[in-house]
């Protein structure tokens, strides 16, 4: 543990610990796995951050670079133990809300809806808002290109970065793109850290690109007899020429899981629902695109469709789809959810092949999420724990379908420990060996989250 | 030359060339270097390309991609000699339009205006539209990250980019990003390959995101008495919550330069005029966006805002917006173009610095360009050739005025070989490490495009 301690003195003994208590409260994130690291560490400022580094490169020492620990598949767990680097104490600022050019440029560990709220302030935009906008962190969000609700129209998180002040393991400060809009001097270095799960360097900068924010907007919501309806009406909606910022679905066993929780009024027969949001600067805008929509979706087999009158209702169209995640625990005490991505026109026969597989099974397999984008959330739910080994290989069956299908293991959630496994089924030997050379580029001695992404 | 000459096995005599016709039709590109390749080859299929890069690699024998060789930096050079790559002959088919999820594939031989024109029949659009369009091909698009006019709504190509399949040169192939709106499963390597200028691997597919074509465009003009009005009114009118598909902008000199050309009653005396475009899919849109871009401009000193009523009004607007490359010769035989980029509200700045460097060193230097980005195309104009490292100078003190300004040496034509004297201006030597480091994770005998970039 000597080695450990030294970091000690880079960062002063009142931000290193590796008491139990602290060691505990480190070890985890929201897959709920448990990885205890040898101490956690709370950089002051990016020179403790270059210093850390180059001491653990020298030393061989595992660095787990951390946000809000707030992800799905286990990027920010020391896995193998090491330095819990945690951004969170002294990396949570926001430097500077640049309004003539519309920038904003953030240290790591800000949470993603303090940002919205103080861009909002100054009326302007961040469109990016995942579903753990109250407590993740812009860091995590950068590491992982979170995506969101709103991505359907806005994009996710990478179509903001526009660059990325980082440290190599070496200790070397790197700036990645610029303040402006293009950039094509070098390469695009901060494209690669996008997404890169904390595994090729600290990001202790990051400069985001706002909007301003549309003065109007509206929410909806249709009710479909059939899944293959809906799904066919979310890829028939979106190539028809209209752009709604969200398309969002759920399915009869998500319905359901609400209503009995919740207790809504909702159409616990549907066998899906489509809620979307519009918006733009004029009403008219506002009006001819929920005409198209309900045009679009009432080709497609929908059976209702309510527009909300006022925010009131707006809140109630929404209100099932931000509880479904919770909801979904009625059935099973184990939900294994994934985020897998298909093109949206394969939508369909995605959703046919996951009710194939549960009932091949023999899990309830209630899927929602951002159709908008061909991302279902997918959980398979597990009652039983000795189950658990075939709940994976019913995951493994959905990722080999959604791969199939011209999609991918993940939209939004990375890969970090629980996907690793699964690499393969989405990526040849030859790909798998380019990503480890990038990894060896940025970080020769792997020390920089080690293990992850099934590198 | 025999090392050479075993190329022919792979690809048929019919598409291998040595013979002093094609050395010199191979031997130049926009910028008008000359350097003659050993070979040039024209690879029929992916398998090809594999062989090719194969036997490039274990022969130590230098591959240059080639494209329209369109570019204004040298990218697609054999400035060492070797086997230029042209991909024109072959590769230059649209595989699949998939007009369900508005996607379409091609070869990177296809050109940009082919590409457009064939989308545009199905009722969908590519936005980025770079002033070469009717000869570049969208593999050099990728390769340079190309912008356009549409940028400053639409963004540049890797806005647009969603997959790339590539051979690296050890032969093997690597398929790079997803047909998905979001795939963050493994490095995004899509990302580096867009702007990486034919130095990592030799793209064989591109698929790209489409989206539909608004309805309804219109044109207008404003007049400004000075150059800072008119930057001024750009920045405050792209913060201001609309987003105009293009703000163009010439300066006297650039307006002089058209007007003694082709006697279109352009305003010699003003400043600057400010070109716009607008779009969307109700005519309301268009009002309301021009009536808040006239706003903007006349709060910023617009002396005469002109709305074009017709497209042949239109097409009289972007006239001088259009002819202004060609028009500035008057000033010089020898043109040393750039495209600097600095943030939006730097622009003011900017201008006034490269009038002062213009007068210190006794070049004109007309500007023009996408103001709506804070992409300036500046023009060093030489007359006599003996003063060509003066121009050099000149130029080398531009990039240092906008890299303190927080732009970047080149928003759209990347560094290729004419810009590669100057990286140190805009990068670290750690910075420059780094991208040796990852050309090595690709091309580790570092055949591909060798001494492009500074690296």
């Amino acid at each position: 543990m000597g080695a450990y301690k030294n970091l000690k003195k880079i960062v002063g003994k009142e931000n290193y610990y590796d008491d139990e208590a602290h060691l505990q409260a480190y070890c985890y994130d929201a897959t709920r796995e448990r990885f205890k690291p040898h101490c956690v560490v709370f950089p002051r400022n990016e020179d403790d951050v270059c210093k850390i580094l180059k001491y653990c490169n020298n030393n061989a020492i595992s660095v787990i670079p951390r946000g809000a620990g707030s992800g799905f598949t286990g990027g920010a767990l020391p896995s193998n133990g090491g330095v819990v680097l945690a951004m969170e104490r002294y990396f949570n600022n926001i430097l500077e809300i640049d309004k003539k050019n519309m920038i904003v440029r953030v240290q790591p560990g800000v949470v993603n809806k303090h940002l919205q709220d103080a861009v909002e302030k100054e009326g302007l935009f961040y469109p990016p808002d995942p579903a753990s906008q109250d407590y993740s962190t812009i860091g995590g969000n950068v590491s992982e290109n979170a995506g969101g609700m709103r991505a359907a129209k806005y994009g996710i998180t990478k179509d903001y970065v526009m660059a990325i002040r980082a440290v190599l393991p070496n200790g070397n400060i790197i700036r990645a793109g610029k303040k402006t809009i293009k950039d094509v001097a070098g390469y695009n270095i901060a494209g690669i850290l996008i997404a890169s799960e904390g595994t090729l360097a600290v990001i202790t900068e990051i400069t985001l690109k706002l909007i301003t924010k549309p003065k109007f907007k509206k929410s909806a919501m249709g009710i479909f007899n059939t899944i293959d309806d809906a799904m066919n009406a979310v890829y028939k909606t979106m190539s028809s020429g209209i752009t709604p910022v969200a398309m969002e679905f759920l399915d009869n066993l998500s319905i359901r899981a609400v209503e009995s929780k919740f207790n809504k009024g909702l159409p616990i027969n549907a066998g899906a629902i489509l809620i979307t949001e519009v918006d733009g600067n004029l009403n008219e805008e506002i009006t001819y695109q929920l005409s198209k929509i309900e045009q679009k979706f009432k080709e497609n087999g929908c059976i209702e469709f309510k527009i909300a009158k006022d925010d009131k209702e707006a809140a109630d169209i929404w209100f099932a789809r931000r509880n479904a995640s919770q909801s979904i625990s009625i059935y099973g005490k184990k939900k294994l959810n994934e985020d897998i991505t298909v093109p949206r026109s394969k939508l369909p026969e995605l959703l046919k092949e996951i009710d194939r597989i549960g009932k091949k099974y023999g899990f309830k397999i209630p899927c929602f999420g951002h159709t908008g984008d061909g991302n279902v959330h997918t959980n398979v739910m597990v009652e039983n724990l000795e189950d658990i080994d075939k709940g994976y290989e019913a995951i493994a069956e959905i990722f080999k379908v959604a791969v199939d299908l011209e999609g991918t293991l993940s939209g939004e959630h990375g890969i970090g420990l629980s996907k690793a496994p699964f690499m393969s089924i989405a990526f040849s030997q030859e790909e798998m060996e380019l990503f480890r050379n990038i990894k060896q580029a940025f970080d020769p001695n792997n020390i920089l989250n080690p293990g992850k992404m099934g590198l």
